[in-house]
């Protein structure tokens, strides 16, 4: 019998970064798993995934980094060296130091599995990173029109003509197999977090696993939905919050427990930014919620200015990770 | 005042990494510090010089795998993981996990001298690793005929026409000067221990940087010399034991105190492999010694097979660590 509850937070990027930091300030009353998606194709995951043939890091990286130990200097410069991005010219420029990391343990301990193994106890992680299958394979986006991309990168940054197209279905190819870590740990879930992060190629990208739906079914955890800030161009154009609430339930086949949304207004300036690249504030529309979602302020207060290499480039308007994991734990207090 | 006796090890590359592998055994009655060479110019070292514009990583890379804790799995794989070659295709194969690793580090911290203090940390270190300078410098060899090679790797592996040439001089441009820790670490030495290793390249390398020499001749620091096995085609062709020994006289301005030579005949089939590159036995001629050297049994007697990316790959014939390091601690019992 555990006495801990278990959280299972399903996703990968700087979403599920921020929630897993969020929750990690809990460590000593909760247990702590993050299922990431394993179909990045982009940056330099993607360069080691198709000169290497190896598995994609990128999300695993950006896991184990949000668990790592930082409460000492030494684990404070373990987590920013795995985080490194080399920015100078040359052959190795655009790679993540955290990523030829965990590919140069998976050369020398023969899987990847025991390479995140090993890295976890170098990064002193609290809790479990677990790729949601072991399958190479492409994320597929079949589009309102019929039209097809494949690869995770081309889906997250579209052509101006699949920009404003409506994913109608997600899928994979080959198709995956959830893996046996994953399922266990879904299995035994007291509570599996979805969101935030990109609708399609983070959180549904592990839901379109053969097995996930099923495990989901039959897993007793409660379902919680973290409902993204802002919509994001070429996947969640003009998405009202009820609508990526019928999406993830279309895709795990359940409807969530708790919706989690915030309710403070973005900043002006802020909206502007986004706006000129096509993305709004995500409109909640709760009367036609299937749960009453749960709205209260969520939000980081601190502007995040973008940097070269910074891991939350793209979230200049974001999730407070304080607020967040505070919200989670209130859930089943 | 000092307990420990204070070893110093000058030199870089696999000679210097079993001089320290075989006193580290002793690390409980001995302070040890590696003094290595910064004109590395080759490999994944080379690559990283010629597109970051770092200092060459190369030398201190292995030494300090070589004074890493390795006593438990934990300090084992970190070890492995310093020392591992991408082997495989892509824009990374052929760079050394270690040199990207200080590199990341170097980028983080802001210097080589901050790198070299976390990595030492990481890898529980045993002593000190000292680059002999912080200036970017490369190594100048002028020969006999007056021609003159810049870059430690083309004096390394020398075209045809260089390898039957002696060395008459070795320098460096730009100059460089003497690290201050260098210094440091010298002028307190109770021994102070040259080779094996290429004597231009590795060894002379470290003796050639401004400051080197005066502070070698304020040192009280017993010096000992630890003759190579085989001549190195295009360094030492034709040189015997009292020809290195004269070399490294004239470049650190003193006598040794000690030399040790390997008195173990070498086996005949390795020596044939050695001749058809060109490289033969060291012959001992110690009638003309300044001092007289003492010969021993300093062989690694296991054969040690080329690998991929292997450490060791250039020392089929090698000096014995544990034998090197009883040897050494033998002179001051």
């Amino acid at each position: 019998m555990r006495n801990k509850k278990h959280i299972v937070v399903v996703g990968g990027g700087t979403g599920t970064y921020t929630v897993l930091q969020g929750l990690k300030r809990y460590k000593d009353t909760i247990d702590l798993s993050a299922i990431v998606a394993m179909t990045d194709s982009g940056g330099s995951t993607g360069r080691l995934r198709d000169e290497f043939g190896y598995l994609p890091v990128g999300d695993v990286r950006m896991a184990l980094s949000a668990l790592s130990y930082e409460d000492d200097a030494h684990g404070a410069l373990i987590r920013k060296l795995f985080l490194h991005r080399f920015n100078t010219e040359g052959d190795i420029r655009g790679h993540n130091f955290g990523n030829l990391f965990l590919v140069a343990l998976t050369d020398i301990l023969g899987s990847e599995e025991e390479a995140i193994r090993a890295a976890s106890q170098v990064l002193r992680v609290c809790g479990r990173v677990i790729p949601v299958t072991h399958t190479k394979t492409h994320l597929v986006a079949t589009y309102s029109d019929g039209s097809v991309v494949i690869g995770e990168h081309f889906i997250d940054e579209p052509h101006a003509d699949v920009a404003q197209k409506k994913i109608s279905a997600l899928t994979v190819t080959p198709s995956a197999v959830l893996s046996p870590n994953a399922q266990q740990v879904l299995h035994e879930a007291d509570c599996i977090i979805f969101g935030p992060g990109d609708l399609y190629t983070s959180v549904l990208a592990n839901c379109v696993v053969e097995g996930f739906k099923e495990v989901i079914q039959e897993s007793n955890g409660k379902i919680v939905y973290i409902q993204n800030l802002m919509t994001k161009a070429g996947q969640t154009t003009n998405m009202t919050v009820s609508d990526h609430v019928c999406e993830l339930t279309r895709y795990i086949g359940k409807t969530p427990d708790h919706i989690l949304v915030n309710g403070t207004p973005l900043p002006a300036d802020l909206r502007d930014r986004y706006a000129a690249e096509g993305e709004y504030p995500v409109v909640c529309d709760y009367a036609h919620m299937p749960v009453k979602p749960t709205i209260m302020d969520l939000l980081a207060t601190e502007e995040i200015e973008r940097k070269p290499g910074d891991v939350l480039k793209r979230s200049l308007i974001r999730h407070d990770s304080e607020k967040l994991g505070a919200a989670i734990i209130a859930l089943f207090s």
